[in-house]
């Protein structure tokens, strides 16, 4: 079952977001300043907090149900040379997931976080996008509605991730058009291609940006044209996760780049998300220069499978048990500023 | 018992230090570079994971048991209006320490790691060090190795922290004997000063300069003039840590002044530490790029405490369930770059 049945009316639900609960904020701001500690000397961690409870609606925020989930997808455009690795090492990564043994595996573990992974159709890549639309407009709406639906209306917080080889070339595609600048301004070494290997990176993607000049100015044909399955499937599960007023993490410059058309379409639609960390890839700085977001962790990172964020669900765990665990000044009878 | 008996012997300590394990190092870089991730992708985790290994002399590194040591203290330059909160709060944040009300409470606890405080004779506070020496010569001697003697040598991991109203400006002086600039360049906020105050305290920083300029080319001499015991005890447990080559995690500005006068006697004194994150004490950044320090987090905090660095334990803890419970290459069957 396709939950969008056209771009028109995806275009519609990405337009009607609800706000967040500004009175469970007040509520945690008047907490926060009652805690032993000079005001905002907690710094991002306050604001951390007063954001989950802004989305979530709780006062104290909660974090009992963490999900992180992974979209892996398949890239047509690798025919084109634009990575390191074969496309063969996304389901490999796929059975890697299963079996317990990457990078997100432990971070998750790590930070208490349930891990979903969602393989959309590995074996049928997009098609490659120097020739063509990477999906036609039923595919591209499948997949976003796999992302859609994928979400548990339980959540009090989802991370999102992805794996897809060729991915960081329709990320760089897809940054391009929205914000301009080329394949020169967003396009990296991803996961390790050589000198050479970018220069043809970024010739793909001025290609791919000619040939569908005429779809540029709208952001979910963009999408569809120069992304990829696991991008709109971090679309759907991005809008959502705001339809339902859950907090999200966002991972890397790929999972950026695929939710970057939700701001384009309404500047505020990414409220409801927080970047945990700046990728090493370079165009990532950018692009969340572009969207105004301000990443949690620099922590020189470029993997991708949600696992900055993973580690920044670390640093809201920390937030939050500040929150709920310290004593007031007046519990504590400690003197205030200026006793 | 004083472990040190003059200022010439903890000199001569200070200059003879121990390297870590190269070879454990290596050991550590094999492993890291068959593991199922592009070589680097986990950028900072990955050079954590390196640098534990190095001083632990351990492949691979463990963090079974983590210490945050706060040292505590009274500053008599509070008498100069150069705090926003009354003297008498450090022994009130003792007791918030001791009944689990801090923040380094919470922190501590999320970060599975104990928490040991180390109160110095807080009844009597240092000196007034714009009047004369904040400590004589005994007096800063003995709080050193109150510090060098409070570290477990069974401690895989030590994170630094400190509580003293007051003792930013201390920091500070220290910071701007050391490196030159004045009250201007170091002195900050604090716990919340006002403008003025801020003014008041860069003047109080620059009169104590004026009255120790017979010692500022002698960095313990500085420490013992400028300081105050929970800084000197800071001093000394970071040394210890050198000799019993165990890694330590600074915290904020004041931990990060009150071990500069380590590096200034030795470049390389402290390679064994990292700096757990950059406070928003305005001085902090000036003074880890004096040191050549890049701090893992960057998340404003400024409330000490070994606050920030307990946050940072959370970060070592991901990169080392990473380093050990990834799967390699040959183990999860993925195909490596270019294959």
């Amino acid at each position: 079952m396709t939950r969008f049945a056209s771009i028109a009316e995806l275009h519609g639900a990405c337009l009607d977001l609800p706000e967040g609960h500004a009175e469970k904020a007040a509520e945690v701001a008047r907490r926060e300043g009652a805690l032993t500690k000079p005001p905002g000397s907690l710094g991002r961690l306050e604001e951390a907090v007063a954001w989950l409870g802004f989305w979530q609606g709780r006062c104290p925020p909660r974090l009992a149900n963490v999900e992180i989930i992974v979209f892996a997808g398949n890239h047509g455009v690798t025919a084109q040379g634009v990575s390191a690795y074969p496309s063969a090492v996304t389901a490999q990564m796929v059975a890697n997931f299963a079996a317990g043994g990457a990078a997100i595996n432990q971070l998750a573990q790590a930070a208490s976080a349930g891990l979903r992974v969602v393989a959309l159709d590995l074996d049928h890549p997009t098609a490659d996008f120097t020739l063509g639309p990477a999906m036609d407009e039923s595919t591209f709406l499948e997949a976003v509605s796999s992302g859609y639906d994928a979400l548990s209306p339980e959540a009090d917080l989802v991370v999102l991730g992805e794996m897809g080889i060729g991915n960081t070339t329709a990320a760089a595609a897809i940054a391009a058009s929205l914000f301009g600048g080329g394949g020169a301004r967003f396009a990296g070494h991803g996961t390790g291609l050589d000198d050479h290997g970018l220069k043809r990176k970024r010739e793909v993607i001025d290609r791919a940006l000619a040939r569908h000049g005429a779809v540029l100015g709208d952001p979910l044909r963009v999408a569809a044209a120069l992304g990829g399955r696991e991008l709109a499937a971090l679309l759907g599960a991005a809008l959502a996760a705001r339809h339902l007023r859950i907090p999200v993490l966002l991972d890397g410059f790929v999972c950026t780049a695929a939710v970057a058309p939700l701001a384009k379409l309404r500047a505020d639609a990414l409220d409801h998300a927080l970047a945990g960390h700046r990728s090493a890839e370079a165009g990532h700085l950018l692009l969340l220069e572009e969207l105004g977001l301000h990443p949690l962790l620099d922590l020189g990172m470029r993997l991708g499978e949600g696992s900055g964020a993973a580690v920044a669900v670390l640093v809201l765990r920390a937030a939050l048990a500040c929150h709920t665990g310290m004593a007031t000044f007046a519990e504590a009878q400690v003197s205030g500023k200026d006793a």
